[in-house]
């Protein structure tokens, strides 16, 4: 289980976190009692999706591998990033496809980017969106469908389109039904930003070779233990301890892995944690560091910049790999006397080096321990940053579980549209 | 020439930008009578490259080419960014190398990607350190060396090698000149982040097929235009903007970007910006984001979070791509009516409702545009943000070219490393 360490926090704050107010955000969440209730179905999502859907999404994932060696993701938001996350830090493995990701932009560089790299190579679609409006996917998917066509024909193109949408409404609904596209459900009661353990994610990550019934059967375990009323439960201290923090000035919370591969779990972290909290002029600005490289360059910032940071720092218990330092009979660089250690000593030295720098020079540090950089991690990772990220906003005052700001870019977009019309 | 547009930022300063102070740092600055002066070499870097080491540039990066298609680019910080942001930016082009980067961190995962991602192709080489000890890239190179040694010999490997250090002293330039390895100079009066104009920057870009003597030319008639002491001088409306903001309370900077091939350059911009000003218990936190995907994730704490936000937008005036929209018979999203327009049609409209409702929703808008997403436009982005970053330093009062914080980690580190002595 995820393990959090507050040792590194807890000079910083000026009144010590509010367990009484968490205990109150834990009950009115689990309970169904606080605003945007309607929206926490991803609290029982793995047992709905064991039940339900996952034997289908896995013979889909299958199917896909089968087909081709490509599955292109087309989704924006959270209906992109969780997946993206996900398979950025696990990789391809086995037999399983690689994702390319589109739909997320307009940049036709970036376009023409992903179908140079799709090359001739065989492949599906899976088109994420409920409504099958949202312009970035819409268009993107108009693009790879009509490339499935000239490449396959409409008939073996349908057999290859794959649709995660509303389960009765909706354009894209609509469009898989008159086509018979294999549809999945992005469920009513889940927001995007919560519904990588749905189809949303499972679907690409299944294509990808990556054990989803594994992953569904831990997050069961794991949202299990996390309703835990306890100050014990590391989604509370989270929680509890980013709220004082922000309470006694730390207004930008960084997030810092230092596994490259973290990279796009930081962007999932952060459309979680500034869509849920960053409304009605309030929320901790989620920003995201990749150590050891940005020791180099936002390190001074970090170091002797304002103080108004907190960082929090995830780290893997079990090492994925090792690489021994190459000894070197010239030793120019005089680091023999590390040779023969592992990159992995190397880096945990450096880790806590950092972190106690970081301390020393006035930033509170969350220390976040998963497992292992596995599925099982990515899927304890994904429960605990959730379950935090909604106490946390209740506890901030905020419905965790609404977007309004994300439409007034769209309405002035249309607006320009329209004029097309 | 790079144009700043503040039409979205002037009813957001509580007084007006600052232009004595901007013009009192400009005199500072190129009359080099500042802090951090003897640093300031940047500015004249391009002709002196031209004047003495660009052929010798050139030739390596054609050498590098007709030796193998891949060139491991192993350094750190100032010694990786620039280099990095270029090609993600930019791309191979013609018969250019592909680059890897190495020596960035001490994940053992990431650098058995990078092993992975090498494969069996043949490669060279370029380790850049100016001192040759910093421990991640020497860690790096040891490997790759090794690597190298392995697979070609001991005397074909020095040929493959290419060292871009100290001109006289340090460990790296010691072992290149007793292994004979072909070295290029990081010179003395110029900082990590002010070098990618320097061999650090430009040996890998030559390698990569990019026009170095281009951007070398084309580098010093830019530094000359942003020379100019006035207010409509790109550079200072840039500084004297971020400046006035930062005074009226907006303390983080948003810089965006719809181009993804971009993120690297805000990476580039994040040290160039965070170590010149994140000092002193000051300093503008700088962040980054990708539209328009992020305007699904980070866009709602954009749009409604607390009004500390100042965005700055870079922009290519001319399109490096197009893509037409297709149509659809079925039209099941209902947007034919987009059909036969071009994805940078949509874009541009994209744009222009985001700034409009960012501005709506009280963030400040700063402007970038560049003329092209080509070598030449890259090399007036860096000219430009190296010139308004000393600027709008020595507006704020600190030395822009120093960076003491970032060697509070490596001590408590080395402490740590030797007790393995």
């Amino acid at each position: 289980m995820i393990i959090v360490d507050l040792s590194g926090a807890k000079d910083f704050w000026k009144q010590e976190p509010d367990w009484a107010a968490c205990e109150a955000a834990h009950k009115t969440l689990w309970e169904k009692t606080g605003a945007g209730s309607d929206f926490t179905g991803w609290l029982e999502l793995p047992e709905r999706i064991r039940d339900t859907e996952l034997d289908r999404i896995v013979a889909a994932g299958a199917r896909i591998r089968s087909l081709g060696r490509v599955l292109v993701v087309v989704g924006i938001g959270g209906s992109y990033l969780g997946a993206r996350a996900a398979y950025d830090l696990l990789g391809t493995q086995g037999d399983g496809v690689e994702l390319l990701f589109a739909g997320n932009g307009l940049s036709a560089v970036s376009l023409r980017d992903t179908i140079a790299r799709l090359g001739d190579r065989d492949f599906c679609v899976n088109v994420v969106s409920k409504s099958g409006t949202t312009l970035e996917p819409a268009l993107g998917f108009r693009v790879f469908k009509t490339l499935l066509q000239k490449k396959y024909g409409p008939e073996e193109a349908n057999k290859r389109i794959f649709a995660t949408t509303d389960a009765r409404r909706g354009a894209l609904k609509s469009a898989a039904d008159a086509a018979g596209w294999e549809s999945f459900v992005v469920p009513d009661d889940v927001g995007g930003r919560y519904s990588v353990l749905s189809a949303v994610g499972l679907l690409p990550l299944a294509a990808a070779g990556i054990d989803v019934r594994a992953v569904t059967e831990h997050a069961i375990e794991t949202l299990k233990a996390l309703n835990e009323r306890s100050s014990a439960n590391p989604a509370w201290q989270y929680a509890a301890a980013r709220q004082a923090l922000y309470r006694s000035g730390k207004t930008v919370e960084i997030l810092g892995c230092y596994e490259p591969r973290f990279r796009m779990m930081a962007e999932w972290w952060k459309q979680l944690y500034g869509e849920s909290e960053g409304k009605d002029g309030l929320g901790i600005f989620p920003a995201s560091v990749e150590y050891n490289a940005d020791l180099h360059s936002m390190g001074q910032y970090i170091q002797d910049g304002p103080r108004m940071l907190m960082e929090t720092v995830v780290s893997f218990a079990k090492e994925s790999a090792c690489y021994p330092i190459p000894s070197d009979p010239a030793d120019g660089d005089g680091l023999n006397y590390i040779a023969g250690h592992d990159f992995t000593q190397v880096a945990e030295i450096a880790r806590k080096a950092v972190k106690q720098a970081h301390i020393n020079g006035g930033v509170p540090n969350i220390a976040v321990e998963a497992p292992a950089m596995d599925a099982l991690g990515f899927t304890e990772l994904v429960c605990f940053f959730e379950v935090a990220c909604a106490l946390s906003g209740y506890m901030q005052g905020v419905n965790p579980f609404d977007q309004p700001g994300v439409e007034a870019y769209k309405k002035l977009m249309f607006a320009g549209l329209n004029e097309w019309k």
